[in-house]
């Protein structure tokens, strides 16, 4: 089993699978491919369906897609928990992924993760005053804080335990690092930058920062 | 139980569970926003938390996003097969249901569907000649035809039977309808074609259409 993933630098949604894998348990290789060179490019429009990383390479298929990937692991991984076991909670998870994963637009396009933004160098970038940027920020703390303060109690993550909607929350809070977002500007009573600084603290995250930076 | 939709006429993400919902033979309302209007705006600030359509209301929750509401309907209705039963299909539906969920901006941004564009309405626009578009649909012609080739036996649906990502790429057929793309000159052998006519003439689609035009 190989995930396919773009630099560790910059590639967000590559980051998403790969804590989902790693919280499996999975036995996986991984394979980084620069896509902002020629030949990256060239290699991704040989091996990727849609021309995206990250791709999962398993039983002679391939697997696009970050939140196919992840739902792939659930499938295969059925001990695992990687969605809450409270239905309400389950649900909500799946809503908070999925705004993940298909929205967000705003701080996608203004607050970029690419060769001069990294979600774990050093170098810091002040926030875009955008409207649109402005807009992501408030409704991700409140995103945070309302699922913190009602599904939180068993740990610091969104669901308190671990689940799936913070592999996906993981590179904004990178982002917000990155892009120093002060979030009690934009509503936060704490709640939400505690939420990030557990993202930020997991293991694995910190092992993929590490060989991101080697 | 009850669906929150945006207006039948442009929602393209309000059509995808509630095709999904039909499918599963679901009991349920539906209410219409003009998000267009203050007053819808100020409904949705009221009621949606992402603010955004759709939403589903049940057991006391408010569950939100196209996709999630799917996986709801998915665990909710576990006799009603949504997904296919074959695992590599399985999979691969998923990566094009959800490369659809978070994908093909240059088509969303370009190819709106909106109060000048409506997805069942007689009038229609011309492709627009922009690279973003022409990209996602080659790629789109090029998925359908990968899909329907290698799963498309037993039905004319994406992967035969119908499946969940049919109820993705019904609004992806009704804009390649309204804004006159001619698969063809992007690479269709007649294979995507086909299956766009197909979404076209689901019952279900009819009848939301019927119910649009109202």
């Amino acid at each position: 089993m190989e995930l396919i993933i773009g630099p560790r630098l910059y590639s967000t949604w590559s980051l998403r699978p790969w804590l989902v894998l790693k919280r499996c348990g999975a036995d996986f290789t991984v394979r980084e491919i620069d896509i902002y060179s020629p030949e990256g490019q060239a290699e991704l429009e040989r091996i990727s369906p849609s021309r995206l990383v990250p791709l999962l390479n398993v039983d002679g298929e391939t697997v696009w897609d970050s939140m196919a990937i992840s739902v792939w692991c659930a499938e295969n991984f059925p001990h695992v928990r990687l969605w809450p076991a409270d239905p309400h909670a389950r649900w909500l998870a799946r809503s908070a992924a999925c705004e993940m994963h298909g929205g967000f637009t705003g701080l996608r396009t203004h607050c970029t993760m690419d060769r001069n933004h990294s979600m774990v160098g050093p170098d810091r970038s002040p926030t875009p005053t955008v409207p649109a940027v402005e807009r992501d920020i408030r409704r991700i703390v409140s995103l945070w804080t309302d699922m913190r303060t009602r599904f939180g109690a068993d740990g610091p993550y969104l669901f308190g335990e671990w689940s799936v909607p913070d592999a996906f929350f993981t590179p904004v809070a990178a982002r917000f690092l990155h892009y120093q977002v002060d979030l009690a500007a934009y509503g936060d009573d704490g709640t939400a930058a505690a939420y990030r600084d557990a993202l930020l603290a997991q293991p694995d995250f910190l092992e993929w920062s590490a060989e991101a930076l080697r």
